[in-house]
């Protein structure tokens, strides 16, 4: 291919967690919401009119973005942009912040998403890997980079980063510090406050996980209105469409619905922990919809993934540095865990 | 705002057609089309489920590409990439063969998005300027940009470059030569079959126009499938929720319907031609479904779109160099022609 620039020439792109083909499945590889959405959703989305469809949807999404800065104790849609799901808020934030061929810092592990967009833009990736606790690393303070990515509760690891160590960040730091909270409705504190704290911070957030609503794609960047102003001018035009605008304002404003479908998620969690201990996993505590397992006996974390496969359960593996011995496990039903938990003990 | 890029300080955003606020309305600004989608369409996107909330969507949207080949004569879905409108195509194709700094070349007048995503992207605009037949400029021929965009039928303009001028201009260009369709429904031919003939060809096309579904966010890339595999690399990596690809699938199925729809629109176009003619303005002959009317008498084109405004009819003004005597007028219902023309008569 003659025509692409040079930078694309060894990117490979993203690759989702898969999604399986045929029959049945145990699906606890890509971190959805093992319960559907808010019925209201679904009413939004499916009495939507043909005159919605034809027309061109609000280009700044401005009902939906009210009502999530109400939500989230902010003045008005000011302090929030609206995005076709976290990726392209993402996205957004890379091409508004940075310059090609300047330094975004990222702790390892970490969203393998990030990577290949910091690629694609021609900027570079600077990883400070985390000590075994998986906490900020000193480095990532000192850092002169334009821009950096923590998700906290992180992912893959579902470890929160001190509110303690996330402050002293976003006042040492002398650029923009995404905080990405795609999993926080499963933790107990975040940090949705503090775009009004520090004038460089954006807090990232998704309605695919404690929504329930990947299939809509929808995610939110929560920054102060100057930030925010820059991302209307860097987003496509049109970015989202009447049906997710619909969907957005149906699942915000029924947050208890979410409220109760976390924490049943997080009963499970409890148990899925317990069990996996007993088996001889370990982890860290998850504040998260998954857990990163870690196994070193026989057979090998890898194994086990595909033997699990093998049954029609899918978890996660990742072949990178310090994942090799892990693997991530979404929480799923009570049902799906109690299968899952049987097949683990089979295999090992 | 100190963290912003030093490329966006200076660039605005685009600025999309008004969308009105309270009370009815003739929307005449914006190209949508004046009848509803399919039917199939509508039941298509409500009847989804929790379930497809639920999941992520299919990231690469294969049914929905299998059956736009299938539908414009290609092999298989590897030669469609289906994007979020057709701005994401387009911002796509800037992304994926342009480097920061390189020139883009384009005739003008044309779709004013362009300079924006271009603005955006760190690249030059190199703008050439058509002849009053607005067929395409001779040094666009010789240009050795590493893209061009080209609108057939032109917007503004309605006009169509000759067949032979655009296989010439893919024969001699030496990058990416974009063919933005997106009214090309409305004219007697299209481009369709270029990417078969020539690989650096990529036909962009829409469903906001001819299929009526501007609500819905549907653009497609039709290209050679090494072009098609750049895209998947650079695109976000769940580029269209589940109702988008849905709608697609049900649109693209009814293609009749569009068909007839269209058929509907030339009439009144041919109509509106006759009657805006009669009055005084001039134009070429529409090869989609809007007219841009150039006026040179009182009041000025500028003072009959306010006027028309005030009683609640809106045209498009584009207050730009080459159409500041002109109204962009977009083909309405046979009704909406008529009080169009009434207060128009009413105006002069």
């Amino acid at each position: 291919m003659k025509y692409q620039r040079d930078i694309l020439k060894d990117v490979e792109g993203y690759t989702p967690g898969e999604q399986p083909q045929g029959g049945p499945v145990i699906k606890l590889n890509t971190n959805e919401n093992p319960y559907p959405p808010s019925p209201k959703v679904l009413e939004a989305v499916s009495s939507l009119d043909a005159e919605s469809l034809r027309k061109y949807p609000d280009p700044v999404s401005t009902k939906l973005r009210a009502a999530c800065a109400e939500r989230y104790g902010f003045d008005g849609p000011e302090w929030v942009i609206a995005g076709n799901g976290m990726d392209e808020i993402l996205a957004l934030t890379i091409r508004t912040f940075v310059d090609p061929g300047q330094n975004i810092v990222v702790p390892y592990p970490n969203y393998s998403l990030y990577e290949v967009l910091i690629e694609l833009h021609g900027a570079n990736l600077e990883y400070i890997t985390m000590d075994a606790d998986f906490q900020l690393p000193e480095a990532l303070f000192t850092s002169d980079a334009p821009l950096c990515f923590v998700t906290r509760p992180n992912a893959p690891t579902g470890v929160m980063a001190t509110k303690e160590s996330m402050e002293r960040l976003c006042e040492s730091f002398k650029g923009i510090v995404f905080i990405d909270e795609a999993y926080v409705d499963f933790a107990d504190e975040s940090c949705i406050d503090f775009p009004k704290k520090y004038d460089n911070v954006i807090v990232g957030r998704t309605f695919s996980k404690s929504f329930g609503l990947c299939g809509i794609r929808l995610g939110l960047g929560i920054s102060n209105p100057d930030i925010i102003n820059e991302f209307m001018k860097t987003k496509d035009s049109y970015n989202l469409n009447v049906s997710t605008q619909a969907a957005g304002i149906a699942a915000i404003e029924d947050y208890d619905y979410m409220v109760d479908t976390v924490a049943k998620i997080k009963q499970t969690r409890t148990r899925l922990e317990a069990a996996l201990k007993e088996m001889g996993f370990t982890f860290q505590q998850s504040h998260t919809n998954f857990i990163l397992a870690h196994w070193t006996g026989t057979p090998s974390a890898k194994e086990i993934f595909q033997q699990l496969k093998d049954q029609r359960i899918l978890v996660r593996y990742f072949d990178a540095p310090g994942l090799q011995d892990a693997l991530r496990i979404s929480v799923g039903t009570e049902q799906e865990t109690d299968k899952l938990l049987d097949a683990l003990a089979n295999i090992i």
